[in-house]
């Protein structure tokens, strides 16, 4: 998705920590799974906006992190969306492959039942 | 849902920010719908673990925040769960009435199409 427009929202208008980052969650579109949370700053927020894939700010490296640049598990962008205080992002995605970096579908794979951890799947082959 | 169990999870093996936070994404059961995102501390996350009520820490109140108990737009937790970096909580919750302060059924009424804000969701009656 490669969208020519008219860009009139600023990103300054977002409030970002104290490290210049903002969380954005990433959620599948087709079936509403939460994926995983990762950060973004200004920068980031434009490349996500106007190249459609979903680029973080990876805060180990501080660089730009273009989510499966390397994995090839691209997540390619819906809908951006904020929240009502302007400090959270909602990334909706179309993700290729597993979110998470163990390979599994989405990074929220452990659950607490009972006051144990529970794992509520494996990573994928 | 008040829970008896023997909780061996510990919270303090959790990654929490340099003040002791943590973000928790709030996720409707039934619809999959993305409902807000707030902060948890450790004793946050017991509480909300023990009484089955999600509560937060509020960062400008600085207290607990028991979701609801002014308002009655409660959420029961039906699961807990925390993601591969043990930095980011999800709660899957059952959300009675709006979960947004601004009377909207989420925080993400706010989408940004083809460069402008648009608002998908009306404040609820």
């Amino acid at each position: 998705m490669q969208k020519v427009f008219a860009m009139t929202f600023d990103p300054a208008t977002l409030l970002f920590n104290e490290a210049g980052l903002i969380p954005c969650i990433a959620q599948e579109d087709s079936s509403g799974e939460v994926l995983m949370m990762a950060w973004m700053n200004a920068a980031a927020v434009m490349r996500t906006l106007e190249s459609g894939r979903v680029t973080y700010w990876s805060r180990s490296r501080q660089a730009f992190w273009v989510k499966g640049e390397s994995s090839g598990h691209v997540q390619e962008l819906v809908e951006l969306r904020l929240d009502c205080d302007r400090d959270c992002l909602l990334a909706v995605v179309r993700q290729t492959g597993p979110a998470c970096h163990t390979n599994r579908r989405s990074c929220f794979y452990t659950a607490l039942r009972d006051g144990q951890e529970v794992e509520l799947m494996a990573p994928e082959g």
